[in-house]
């Protein structure tokens, strides 16, 4: 990230450990964190007014063109956590969200981020997408 | 079940218990089975020329009415197994699903069922679904 | 249930449906109840004193006999929901769980049960579990 | 990657995009392919010797210190894929795997890496687990 990082705001996802997202080592089976990320994405732009249920009526969407995470600290059963995010840059039609996951004991437990696409359905969900220019007024609902 | 109880073929479909499908007690987490019997309703249609792009190019569904199932031996990391699935009874609009999960072996590790509803979509997936009578053409491709 | 079901106390398990847990219809993948019940349980467990932490300390488990749920009402991404549970009944091994999801709007959108054994690992989990009586004390700790 | 690259044997994993891993966009939800890349890891371990079984008992694990994916290309419910998978650098007590989901046709799907340690538990799963050296004789197993 450069000058033109974007000055975000942030935004808090609460999240716990469940017995179910354990694998037989005890531990938080990884793919929960992406799980994490996700929801915690669509927490964020539902908080500035693009809930699912709008995203859905205008055709909206956000599909990931990459993602990746980094495990600091394995997680257990009943800990709680949030996920901390924020825009991390907005380019032309897409956007990294920065993500990261701590315990309620201010312990890093993992930190990652996703590149998604800003885009609309032709024609309602699982029709052709499109990138679309994420508009200004979107981009000013997330500026710290 | 009763006399009415429908003559099904039986379908076969494979799975395979991964580390991410076990909790920290070592055994499959159980909703995995309900994953798995959803899969297996999905192959068996499939199987019978109702593919998934089948079923969504004609706005096709079948949401469930209930689900239910069994756990007969746990299930470990790493063991192949297979659904035994058919149809244990049609109704007017909605039908029923028997599901045996097997072990290579031969060990029956769940038994369950899944209570369906023939349905369309008004509109495309997330729109209004309406109940339909289930085909008699549809039915036949079921009968043993 | 009889005359003999158990006066339990009421849990409640707060969740909402995110993205990942909808299918293609728009609406939740059914084994999310089951998931949800699961943890709904182990909340309850913890909200006595039986945290996941003392449960693994003591070799403690609650794995499933069976579970079943009837689908009432279709939940979209963004529900915010809560999981009602108690215990239906108690056995000399076993116990029944009643779960009821509730939308926050007071829709039931799902009502389910588990039935479980109350067991111990002999040598920590993934060691044989043997199902223990299930002491008095504990049943108390759920009498409403 | 550069000269020290491992030539490692390519490994083939199985899976199909099911009706629960995909989202309300009818496309799949993206941590079902770090659910696959975890998958597939584990089934070529299994495949050179050390099956599920062997690690459990004794005491290996192999955890995560980061993941990535680049998501090319939609997938669908009902698709056949496979993931490809090899060695693309075994550290002292790291090491890198380098994934490709290909569709039955041959697109590429995504494509990710998983860097994991080589470790052993003190006393099962659930207990401290330590890094160790990876032997010379398992990197030999990988080597094409």
């Amino acid at each position: 990230m450069n000058d033109a990082e974007f000055r975000s705001i942030v935004a808090s996802f609460p999240c716990q450990v469940h017995w179910g997202d354990c694998d037989p080592a005890g531990i938080i089976f990884y793919p929960t964190y992406f799980r994490w990320m996700d929801s915690a994405c669509w927490a964020f732009f539902a908080g500035v007014g693009y809930s699912a249920k709008r995203m859905r009526a205008e055709n909206l969407a956000m599909p990931l063109i990459s993602a990746d995470c980094q495990f600091l600290h394995p997680a257990e059963q009943g800990d709680h956590c949030e996920v901390r995010s924020k825009i991390a840059r907005f380019g032309g039609k897409s956007f990294v969200l920065a993500h990261e996951v701590l315990r309620a004991d201010g312990i890093a437990l993992a930190r990652g981020s996703e590149t998604r696409v800003w885009g609309r359905f032709e024609n309602g969900p699982g029709s052709r997408l499109r990138g679309e220019t994420i508009p200004e007024e979107l981009k000013a609902l997330f500026r710290a």
